[in-house]
């Protein structure tokens, strides 16, 4: 069976390698090499030591983290910043830890393999109970086939390699999660017979249905007036920026993301309106979009986070909404068209809807940051003063409440890369992400916000940072709890305390990195400056705020939410 | 319908208190609180809040947490150590965190309750994508319906109330943990009509299949040369312990224990022969039991590494196995007989075989520890410092790897507790358990013993120890990595390492406890003199060993496990 166009770049890869002779474990790390994955994260148990082992005589490398949920949030940003991520751990006492992270990347459809050890198949007879087991052998296997596109347990050697092809497939093809299960004694098989890797291409898009739909969606742009994109993360996660920007640079249409979407634009493009978070966002990028006639989404999810919690206001019968998993127009729907295809066509036809006038990105546009060195450091100054230090060569990564609240107002300049869990918001995404952002990019240095509960939850992983010699910069913003929740359902709850640490010294108990401690705004310049000049080591940044300060957009959002608490 | 004397007491208890009036979460936290559970474990987030704030409102106290695994653990404790254990935390971002915990509490019988908040039913029309969403709404409920022995979602005010006394009697009944989700809409409902707790009465023993079993029990026990019980853990989980001794004493029958059953008896009594553990175990009680020609298992799980890595040698054929699931005879089984039952009837009939001479415990028996200052600290000789210093007022617990192996030969006087994840083996248990077992009982004082992987992955939880001023003394055996898995499988493996914290730092970032840092038994020994004299704050002892250095029982399984990597 010749390959068809589509197929063709698959088949290539099948042709490249034989496979025969390969043991089900050798073939696994090969196919993740073939999609491009470089680096394993993880934590060693006894019923994964034995894929460790075929790992460190590979070429992919195995990064060690503290705890199989922060390998998760690693792997997770790893395939955000290089296209697919994976961890590999130990069974149900190792798995079951990664439930939180895999479960985020599920729902932010982040591609990760989770590949997990387990007992040997000669070891189950009898039913014995062995250690790490909960209920039965299939337990993990049925939680994360609730949390992954796709799962398999490699129990049958017959089946084992076209079956690790179906969950790579899946991962790849859906951007979520997938499940591997090794059991041991299965990971030296060999399977007998050829192994031909199935050419599963990609569906095509039904050509009826996608000329239907982009003959009215031309339709509708020519005839509004104030048409808009809303650009979503999906682009990213699809490599379509480039896609999506050629249509808005061809038609003239002006360009949103959400917060989860934010950096699939560079934010000083002239086309770039700002981020539309509802009620929570900017008035005048409210006002922009809500009076649109004709709302472009593009691979956004229309989540409560990302789009203000429901203070977004869009009517659908003006949006043409178009993801990887379905294409409405007003209300109705095209079956079958893809996303990739669908902005193509849509580009080809040249629509030209009249011109808008962009309002100025107060944020963009704002003079240089004028230091008041003795003032005490707040919030939005913070962000003013860190604006001006993004380049190319930065990730910005935030974790959940302020931290995300407040990161949205940075412009995004040319190629920077913003990673957050704005959708599942899973506190302590944070430090692991740039474990796993920079092992995957080390040209990039990571500058990562994030709250103090967030940084109790996973700063440990600093420890793999500094022993990696990787040197992000970490900036916690400590006011002794959970902010976000204090706005949320006011009262004087204790609950919400944490105990302030003294960040900025545990670089003496891992013994690198540098601290900082931060209470004015003239520190807070002092100490990005010497991290930023400092590239050989990890900068931690511990900045003192008053519990009463916060982002206008968390203000705002607290508002919203509090009603429903 | 008049209570029969099997259900005067849970009977008694629906009549002291009316329920009319009361909303579902308020009738939640009644009943917890009438199930013994005086605090509540977790950590705030928005789903969860209202019921933070009920909860504030309570008898029921609330320790917040760093992180919900933690929360897990601690509630473990406080439900081995106090009867039943509650946490509460938010939707999916949280609960997911938890699931490695709740799971170790499955495997190892420990009734924890997890109370999860989720979205309003009133916010999922049209199903939004909410924040802290996987899949759908139903996804966490699914996962923990595989991790609990009950579960449910309190979205009908109707049956809500008995929906709650549902899953509390499961939690109590089979010592599993149970799942309660609360949409947050549903907190403060109050249902209409009455609600009658239902009698749910213990099944009561089927009185001919328990008369046969206990006739054929005391035949073979009277028949015997040579017997002995196995004492396991399910007898202090269902308060059994009295009742076992009682039969041992009676029949003057030498007593056992496995690692999991460690403290269900105190190891200085005249009948105790040792733990068993197989071929990791000391030699004479493996021969003594496997010699044996009458076992008596009571309450004993028969697992991989509780038996040894099944280089336990025990014919079914001589044995008399009952625990709370299953009674089996040598080769057949008798269904329906109660483990408090079948221990009581077989007492009354006085069994007795001869009496056997019981090898004396080495370590019960050793002399005064005579220090060398100098020496570096070895595991063994830290265990027997250590057994010096243990009296009721201690509980013992022990992470997994080494911590564990070497703590088996502490010897448990009088009612030292001990807790360890003996079976579950999963790493990061002992410090949150610390937090978990002193809040329950502030009375004892924990005595941690844990290796520094597990350290790294949940030692964060000792904020919560120095916040609420607790005093555990923390012993950190330091190595520089996974010791256990570096003797599973021999090789130089990086993977296995770890960054070497400077731990007794630990207390300057925290501010609080005190940090020791030890290398020699001179070192040890003031460290914990000093640890044990200040009951003021927690005592940190950083211990290094020697990376070629194991107690004799992790050494002996390595031997055995390493065979199956």
């Amino acid at each position: 069976m010749p390959p068809s166009s589509a197929t063709a770049k698959r088949s290539k890869r099948t042709e490249n390698h034989a496979v025969a002779g390969l043991s089900i474990g050798s073939y696994l790390i090969r196919r993740l090499h073939e999609c491009g994955i470089r680096d394993v994260f993880g934590v060693p148990g006894d019923y994964i030591l034995g894929f460790y082992s075929l790992l460190n005589d590979s070429p992919i490398n195995i990064v060690s983290c503290t705890r199989e949920d922060c390998a998760g949030f690693a792997a997770d940003a790893y395939a955000r910043v290089s296209g697919m991520g994976a961890l590999a751990v130990t069974y149900c006492a190792g798995g079951l830890n990664a439930c939180n992270s895999i479960a985020g990347a599920y729902a932010e459809k982040s591609p990760v393999v989770l590949i997990s050890g387990a007992p040997g198949i000669s070891e189950r007879e009898n039913k014995p109970l062995l250690h790490h087991m909960v209920r039965d052998f299939r337990t993990q296997l049925e939680v994360f086939e609730k949390l992954c596109v796709a799962g398999v347990e490699l129990d049958d050697a017959q089946t084992a390699f076209r079956e690790i092809d179906r969950v790579l497939d899946a991962v790849a093809s859906y951007k979520r999660p997938g499940y591997i299960e090794i059991p041991r004694d299965m990971l030296h098989v060999v399977p007998s017979g050829r192994h031909r890797a199935e050419s599963r291409s990609e569906q095509a898009s039904d050509e009826d249905a996608l000329r239907e739909a982009v003959e009215e969606a031309v339709r509708m742009i020519n005839g509004s007036q104030k048409a808009v994109i809303i650009a979503g993360v999906e682009l990213h996660r699809f490599s379509l920026q480039d896609a999506m920007l050629a249509l808005a640079e061809e038609a003239r249409i002006p360009i949103t993301t959400t917060m989860l979407g934010k950096s699939v634009i560079r934010e000083t493009h002239p086309l770039f309106v700002g981020l539309y978070e509802g009620a929570m966002g900017r008035e005048e990028v409210t006002q922009f979009v809500e009076e649109s006639d004709c709302v472009i989404l593009l691979g956004s999810f229309m989540t409560d986070i990302n789009l203000g919690i429901y203070t977004a206001n869009l009517d659908p019968g003006k949006c043409i909404y178009a993801t990887s998993e379905q294409l409405r127009i007003r209300h109705h729907h095209f079956h079958g068209v893809r996303l990739a295809d669908f902005i193509e066509q849509l580009t080809r036809k040249k629509p030209r809807p009249p011109q808008r006038a962009i309002p100025k990105n107060p944020y963009a546009e704002q003079g240089k940051f004028e230091l008041r060195p003795r003032d005490p450091i707040r919030v939005e100054r913070m962000i003013s003063r860190i604006n001006e230090s993004l380049d190319d060569k930065t990730v910005v990564i935030a974790d959940v409440g302020d931290a995300l609240f407040a990161a949205t107002e940075l412009v995004i300049r040319q190629k920077t890369e913003f990673l957050s869990p704005a959708y599942y918001t899973s506190m302590g995404f944070a430090v692991p992400a740039a474990l796993g952002a920079q092992v995957a990019r080390p040209d990039l240095r990571p500058l990562v916000i994030v709250g103090d509960g967030a940084f109790q939850m996973t700063g440990n992983e600093l420890s793999t940072i500094v022993r990696r010699g990787l040197n992000p910069i970490v900036i916690v913003l400590e006011n002794g709890g959970y902010n976000t929740e204090r706005l949320l359902h006011p009262g004087n709850y204790k609950f919400n305390d944490i105990l302030p640490w003294k960040y900025h010294r545990l670089p003496e108990v891992l013994g690198g990195g540098r601290g900082y401690d931060v209470r004015t705004e003239g520190q807070f310049d002092q100490a990005l400056r010497s991290a930023l000049a400092d590239t050989s080591q990890m900068g931690l940044l511990e900045v003192h705020l008053d519990q009463r300060d916060c982002s206008k957009a968390l203000r705002r959002l607290a508002e919203k939410l509090s009603k429903k608490v």
